[in-house]
């Protein structure tokens, strides 16, 4: 019996953090790519332990000269075909510019037939109003955006690039105007939208637009139940299923896989993009996994005494919170379809 | 739908190199576990660009002390329980012997219920003749043995760890006797047994071996058809199909699992061994996987020229040789029922 995939052969460069513990960058991404078919080469930016949320690990970054040598030997070698590329934390501007050279240069390779190249691009910068890499990440994310094909930044690093500060859906609308704009990136996507930030949401929104042939923005949302419970991993988990999710919306519609950065065509409306597409499939899976998570996670915290030390407490919260994928493969395979875009 | 597994909640700590494109290693051996459901603690002992086999590749090896270090940091924050352990390539002696400190902790941890951690180790140092580590990794090796729960040397490097030389199958059930005895090693699987070394073999033969309270072999076979090509990282592969379906075969036999080490009781034959019945599953999978990746590979050669230069062809069959698993997931799922234990 052949084995059911999503996407055709599709080999993906993906460049991200490795935890030896535990599920984040490419220890999840890697794993959800190749579920669905993918052919990964992983190329790790940092080994650490475990994630930092814990407030303690050990390990080591790769240095830029590292990346740069790992991408060269993979080019000596003719392992550099690649249908997709996928960015997440990578630690340092000098490595962001390494990566970032990286993509240029596959982006140069497909040249004379662009659309088989598609980079997405998680601008891992910060969250909830806080940087938490050094502030010259953000200039070197600015200098490659251009380059991006999709991008996936939450709602504070979409401010970041955008220089919009977001308080409500008209400003919202302003800064994926901007990055559409000002950084032609085809397709956007901004996750976890909340413009209250004082009270904790029973409801998060994701934002999404595919620009015009003019950069006008094609805007949809949607909408699903908040869990009460941050899990990291999560941004590197849908843009994982973002890579699987746009390429099987995009090889189901004629003809586009032939158009650069898979840009509909002027005529479709927001709600009938692919993109919108891929968008609620990934929702469909996130949340399920999230729900499936959040659930073990409270079974497993109720069967041991949590540290009354701070330092103690946090790393047993931690270690409940991991994201629990390995064992719940079906919401990956057959995502929920609770989950519809809507005009905003 | 949950999903099913062979296994009930398994916490592996997979110790082993890691490449950025291709499969050999803790590349094939995480994927492999977490398909079939365990949660992976992942430790890479190298990132390199792609697999030795094609004669270049860039990247760096992990040192001892960063190793320990990585031990370390899951210690220190209480991520350091596993139930099973699984070590592969790890580059010279003070590595093995970094990742053999590890072992023994976690083997002491269980020392009041031993049958809670088990160690599949593999000793990983050359193969037809030949060496392909430092020369003092082979007594490094040696020193660690009798740690393990169940090793998988190939012909050769059972010979090293013996100092028996194999030539048929009297010797070589002399080398698993030794092994037992001299080592304790419980079990004990010799993959790739082959006594004419000259012509290319029709078919492959496993050993495998329990050992009885009183360190005797009890010794089976599984003979499978050959395919006319080494694949790289097909001993990561078995190593990571042995840990689940050993563990898989445990749990299936009552009582079996609080017994240290998993040692059958001595009235069981050694046709009935749970080792028995996991390897011919293993070798169901591996057979399949290693079919299929022999099938794609003549196909894709068949679609390209083979350089003149040796080196440039080297890497061309390298390539096209990487072992086809992500799109062929049934065959590691629902191994197939075709190869029995025997009698020697």
């Amino acid at each position: 019996m052949a084995d059911e995939f999503p996407v055709p052969e599709t080999r993906v460069l993906a460049v991200a953090s490795h935890v030896v513990s535990g599920n984040v960058g490419n220890k999840i991404a890697v794993f959800v790519l190749q579920s669905l078919g993918c052919d990964v080469a992983a190329l790790n930016t940092v080994q650490f332990s475990n994630h930092t949320g814990y407030g303690q690990w050990k390990g080591s970054r790769v240095s830029a000269e590292e990346i740069t040598d790992l991408y060269q030997g993979l080019k000596q070698s003719y392992l550099d075909e690649f249908h997709m590329m996928l960015t997440g934390y990578i630690p340092g501007a000098a490595a962001v510019n390494a990566v970032g050279a990286i993509a240029k240069e596959l982006r140069a390779k497909a040249e004379q037939a662009p659309e088989k190249f598609f980079w997405v691009l998680d601008p891992v910068m910060g969250d909830h109003g806080r940087i938490y890499v050094a502030e010259d990440v953000v200039p070197a994310y600015r200098s490659l955006i251009p380059y991006a094909d999709l991008i996936l930044p939450n709602q504070f690093e979409a401010e970041l690039l955008s220089e919009v500060k977001i308080t409500d859906m008209e400003t919202l609308q302003q800064a994926v105007h901007t990055l559409h704009d000002k950084f032609s990136t085809p397709h956007i996507i901004i996750t976890s939208v909340n413009f209250n930030s004082s009270t904790p949401p029973t409801h998060l929104t994701v934002v999404g637009s595919t620009m015009t042939s003019t950069r006008e923005a094609r805007l949809f949302k949607i909408t699903f139940p908040a869990i009460d419970c941050y899990f990291s991993g999560t941004g590197d988990m849908f843009a994982a299923l973002t890579v699987v999710r746009m390429r099987e919306a995009v090889h189901a519609t004629p003809g586009l896989d032939t158009v650069p950065s898979w840009i509909s065509d002027d005529s479709v409306d927001a709600l009938d993009l692919p993109l919108a597409r891929a968008v609620e499939r990934v929702i469909g899976s996130m949340h399920e996994v999230l729900s499936k998570t959040s659930a073990e996670m409270k079974q497993a915290l109720e069967g041991i005494t949590i540290p009354e030390d701070a330092g103690q407490a946090r790393l047993a919260k931690s270690k409940a919170a991991e994201l629990r994928l390995v064992r719940n493969l079906s919401c990956l395979r057959s995502p929920s379809e609770d989950f519809k875009a809507v005009r905003i």
